[in-house]
């Protein structure tokens, strides 16, 4: 394929021809430019790669585009650069980001939120705090946890405590996994390889995500000898894309495949959504919104196109048929679909609710987990812990007894590698104390009868960090 | 009937003749002096249009003025202009009305009250929003929702998902339709036809209030070929006015008529009444104060005073006489009552508490569903939804799951009837949103196993919308 | 007796003997300066009425003074006047006090309770608004309404609506009676009088309390012909001293004795025994501060160091015997003393905690009452309302469906009988408009059907105007 | 042992030998670097008696460093005074101590918290005031008395009222005993014998804690003839010297032993840690930070690092053979423990959470109370009170039902003696007036259908007492 010139690109810099360049590849956008046009406009004709990396996962150009799109490699020299400018803003979020207090003042995994809340950029934050609607079920999944109580028992030997487990047969030094989350790179250039390196010495198993920024091959390549990965799979409406994604990953030898289930379509997320707002220049979006185009969801839509809406519990036998790996189910909230994802012949299921990223008013893993075990025992006479089918929740936690996906985030971002392997430190010693304190040696020993469900006085670290939604506002007050 | 010249009608300017001009007509108040005087005097021989209009319905004149009053038209030419000065207050709200955000940055429904909230005038802020007493069922109506979780499945084939229904045998686009609401030239000069025009694109089914500020046939007329309306009534002491209204909206082809039957007596609304005060002269209301003449329920119980306090079951079969329209019961409040309205003959009820704005304590709508529906199984045999017997809930509603009239009212009193189309159209993207993530293909898939009642974090949004109720002020702080 | 000159009273000015002018008459108070012995003092030698009248009732000194400290009337011109200077903050009161809205801006009973705290004395805003220990049974009172609901009915003749009822056989236009307060003088100078002229424009009944700031004849002199009037009593361990009182107020036409049995002792209210610190002179406070002597409880203690904590159960026979008038016990908490008040023949009993002021934790006498309907019914087989056996509950009501005495005390205090007349036209309103919304003609046809208990949003006109307890301040503070 | 020269001694000032001088002998602290090495290797080479005492019990060096490490008597004159500057911040504290409001205006418990967490040192203020994690518990213990309200009776003599009881066996004037907690000296000079002292007086029994600052035998010595003290024990990993400590107290006239049950492990308290941060210099913590050493529980460690972590029910019998003092165990959480305990001879247990300081997430005493009185009565019979087997509760009391250990902390910090003198003459007038109010003559009288448990209006003393945790800061924010 011929190289094209830089003078070249930059004559297709309109909605009626866009040319972009990424990582020094030339792309035909014109026909993409339906949602989240303007922000492409802008780079138009120009190298796109700063802006685009962090939001986008690497192949997603290559997934999204077809071939005849894909122009050629541009001649290096002949691009003009972009000028980023640095603002004030910037500036002071720069020098925010100087002032971190050392890794040794971090208590727990709250302080992680509360110093990337101060450091990450204004879309970071957005993007990795946002949940859907009014948040009800985001906040709700923290809460949730603050209703179980627990009923220690004393005079037992608590000398040597052991936290360690198995997940789908791997050895875990604890039990918790580090769960799949997108766009990494938002929040520090290595994005999704801090935690490959943090998991590596804690011991604890990594879940790759689809969207991840980092490439899966990166990902994996990155992990020590013996070090075990999961894969969390987006299934494409083009089986094909997904046969090759799944066996490529077995291959490279992903031990657990995480079928993503809950986001047939991506949630509306408001922070995130507002946020693009007021990135983008007030009078031309003042002018365009009376033209009534409602480039809003943008981006998100835009990765997250190919999902198949039409994925059916049919499918499985098919997933079954072109892969050995436990297949597990992400998303499933209520016991009727543990229930059937048992049938199916599923290893277990992650009851999640995206963080209450997608439906509102979705009910917490731990509160769900209650009717799958009491169910489970009831129709299939299974009890739990149970090795041939694994029970996971996600969302919400924030102390020892599970740990969150957004909590390991806002590690890497506040602090890269040395955070995450801090953020597993402080889990490390929650579980020593309070296996100790509860008088149960191993996790075993923490039993059904150790624990009370009530209501509780209110979680200051926990509602402080949380930033209310707001209203649009007058233009006045951007 | 003669013109009378306007230094005629400048002449009945007091108390004892009290003569005003209302849209070219001239027309003796003085009998009407006895609740709200004080603003009726300031228009005492002047032309009142500008003031009257939008806070009463185009025939409150006829049909509560008796006819030996309509004097007959003024000559043009000879009225003195009333001339309204804009206060600094009012500038400073049209400079808010000109920073409206562009409708693609209102995400809910909630930004359009919060937007108009900044943009009403004080008056008609104070008008929507107030409700009965310590405003707690008006709190509740919205609070009852954040009770009730969802239970969603999953894999199921959610491409494409529908959520139109009928209502009452029409065809409706959402499972919504635009309630009636009093005095809409408040809050913008076209009033209730921007519900009308909306509604058509939207293919949403409007209800005519009584007491709007256009005329029924206005609102009628604006309709699109084959549009539906529904017409919700007041009840008349005069039976033969409540026939004439009845039969002329049949013949206009009005679909259904919605019988209210939770206002025998207008509800004292606090924040409305002490707008009042603060709207007139202090000086005045200190002085009158003192005279014990309470004008403070004024103009709401002059354009109520009509209402039948006697209204009884027995007078259903009347109605039943004289039209063929579905009857339904506005304002139903336990299964008892609508258990008679079935056994009544009517064609469903709808539960609401008129928005709080009556009695205060009263349930709200969603919470008494829940026990019409056990009852009307138990007592009669129905299920629901049933075609024969249909039930709506209203007051509250926020996100997609039902739609507020007063939130529809924000919307045009903020941005006008394309205020009203976004409305829907935030409704619709929720619709489509939460189906797919419900794991329900239509509204029909939506059963009572995918819901479960328990409490929840606050609302946010809602919450820093509410205005608290505020005291009477010591005067040097009005 | 012989008048005593004012240079001899000015004499008798120290702690070893101290001599006080109340009302023209000289008494030797030496033997009462243990409790509260400061403020006495202060006025040894001098004309103490200004300062005494508030606070105490009419016959204090007669009561509680053996006779031979009456030492006689003083020769008028003889007296130094005691000169008392207006502060600035005093000042600042009375400008607040001109500032008072017109009564028409008052539209509920919060809005007395509001203004009056803005032009009340700090005493007695202290005084009346205090209540036991950390207030919580003072909130739950009125928090407890709040959990109760209405379940109303509709189609029902409510043109008539008629809430009068009868008390002790004695004929009321409400449901309600104004309860029985100490030291009406505080608020307003002409003290209790306010309530028994507002009660006889409002057919209301009274109940003269024990420790009233003007003597019992005057407020029965002040009452219409036929108005009808009850008594409070607090049993003095001198049962011969409330013999006579109890059968003078029979033969002054009283209908009812109220004999409150929550008070052997009264209750600490820390607001109240804070202000009198802070009321004092910091120095002074400070050195006897050290001396170890506890001045904190002076007054109140005087006041009702008669009252006879040994009352029992069998002591009513006596009471039986004495009067023929209707025996109610005041502050009854339990359904075992409710029945054993029935089984004791007596006309009712008032469920009642003395408004949060005496134990806290005590419940909320509309919660006590539903345990009392249940178990008379089940062990006496009564049914309620009974003419028989009456059931009252006071504490904590701001709206119509009961009258707090607190909420007519501030309607009195911030202006004066004209605010208690206000008070209960405000009620009158309530009355009428909840009638009809609940399609109940009468209060009869409020039933128990109509009501429904759940939690409720906040009541911000309530908990706005609750002013937090505060601690001990650093003396710099002060 | 010869005398070593303080010139010798300041030659050891390194982290590769470190001698310290404290109460005039030498120790080499060399070994002892690894826990909090930062605070210590300050003191290296000098006396650092001023810092180490009021931290540490005073048997903490003999127990905790081989009789090897201690290396004789400094000479007096050669020791080079430690220069202590007095900050300004000290400075304003000691300000606010003078400042101090005379004991006559303290009213009840809350005010002592108020007042010395404004006089206290920081470091005194976070080591009392902290709790475990996010503080549930500790704020639980206050808030579940707040659940449980009053039924009080009413007629009943209770002139006079007795609250008198008797504990293990002892006379008590007051249903409470003084809890043990560590580190008096923090507080106040005179450390635990403020509570010695006071005690006496008020006629309650003061138990004496392991970790005093003051030595046993110092607060034995100053007990009053006759004067029940209680010992409280950590068993130490070492028998050998448990054994000598228990037969001490017994032969010292020790009347109970309170063996601890719930501190394994000492728990983290972040108010504590991040003080630590604070209190160092900035710079310093910035680089080492980055070294990766952890010395964030140094203190708190070292002078716990003794407790058996493998203390067992089997262990009761070895205690019961060195001992006749009646045995309890402190801190059983549920009544599975508490049955276990029974069964094993013991006299009594304590129902505690340690205060909230250990395990976050236990349940209040009071609330496991419920649950032990039902399976004891089931299970074995008992009834309670019962004198052979006595149950107590701790935590979150702040008024006269209760007296919590922190409160009486509180107490002395701010006032010494008099201050827990007043402390006990609060809880006197409490109770005399509670019992009173409650009908109930003396605390047999007080039954179980006196009480009644629900919800509450919030504690407003309690909660603006409450400091909220705080998140790790920006450095230009320190």
């Amino acid at each position: 394929m011929p190289t094209i010139s830089g003078k070249t690109v930059a004559e297709h810099n309109s909605r009626e021809s866009c040319w972009i360049i990424v990582h020094g590849k030339v792309y035909d956008v014109t026909d993409f430019l339906d949602g989240g046009s303007k922000i492409i406009l802008k780079y138009a004709g120009k190298d796109a790669t700063q802006e685009y990396e962090p939001i986008h996962p690497p192949d997603a150009i290559t997934n999204n585009l077809p071939p005849e799109k894909h122009l050629g490699p541009v001649e290096p020299d002949t691009v003009e650069k972009v000028v980023v400018e640095i603002t004030d803003e910037e500036k002071a979020r720069q020098e925010r980001m100087d002032s971190r207090p050392p890794l040794t003042e971090i208590l727990n995994l709250h302080d992680f939120e509360s110093i990337a809340r101060q450091v990450l950029t204004d879309k970071a934050w957005a993007y990795y705090s946002s949940a859907a609607d009014d948040e009800i079920t985001h906040r709700e999944n923290h809460a949730a946890y603050h209703r179980v109580w627990f009923r220690p028992r004393v005079l037992r030997d608590v000398t040597n405590v052991d936290w360690s487990t198995t997940i789908l047969g791997q050895k875990s030094t604890m039990p918790v996994y580090v769960s799949a989350t997108a766009l990494g790179k938002l929040g520090h250039p290595d994005g999704e390889l801090n935690l490959t390196r943090a998991a590596a010495k804690a011991g604890v198993i990594q879940m790759i995500p689809t969207l991840a920024s980092c490439s899966f091959d990166e990902i994996v390549d990155a992990a020590q000898p013996g070090q075990v990965q999961f894969f969390q799979l987006y299934v494409n409406k083009d089986r094909a894309i997904t046969k090759k994604l799944v066996q490529h990953a077995e291959s490279r030898g992903i031990k657990g495949l995480f079928i993503t289930v809950d986001a047939p379509q991506l949630g509306r997320r408001e922070k995130d959504m507002r946020m693009k707002f007021e990135a983008e220049d007030p009078s031309v979006v003042s002018k365009s919104g009376s033209t009534g185009i409602d480039r809003s969801q943008g981006a998100a839509r835009a990765i997250s196109s190919f999902i198949d809406t039409a994925l059916k519990w049919d499918d499985l036998k098919w997933f079954r048929s072109i892969t050995k790996m436990p297949l597990i189910l992400k998303g499933v909230q209520c016991w009727e679909d543990a229930l059937q994802a048992y049938d199916a012949g599923m290893a277990g299921v992650v009851l999640s609710n995206h963080g209450g990223r997608q439906l509102d008013f979705a009910r917490s893993g731990i509160e769900v987990l209650v009717e799958v075990v009491e169910n489970l025992k009831e129709k299939r006479g299974l009890s739990f812990p149970n090795e041939k089918f694994q029970l996971f929740v996600d969302g919400g936690v924030r102390r020892a007894t599970d740990v969150l996906k957004a909590a390991v985030l806002y590690s890497f971002c506040a602090y890269g590698t040395e955070g995450v392997e801090k953020a597993f430190q402080i889990l490390h010693d929650e579980f020593e104390m309070n296996l100790r304190l509860l008088g149960a040696p191993t996790i075993k020993d923490v039993v059904p009868s150790m624990s009370h469900i009530v209501a509780v006085p209110g979680d200051s670290l926990y509602n402080n960090n949380y930033e209310s939604l707001k209203y649009a506002q007058l233009k006045g007050k951007l």
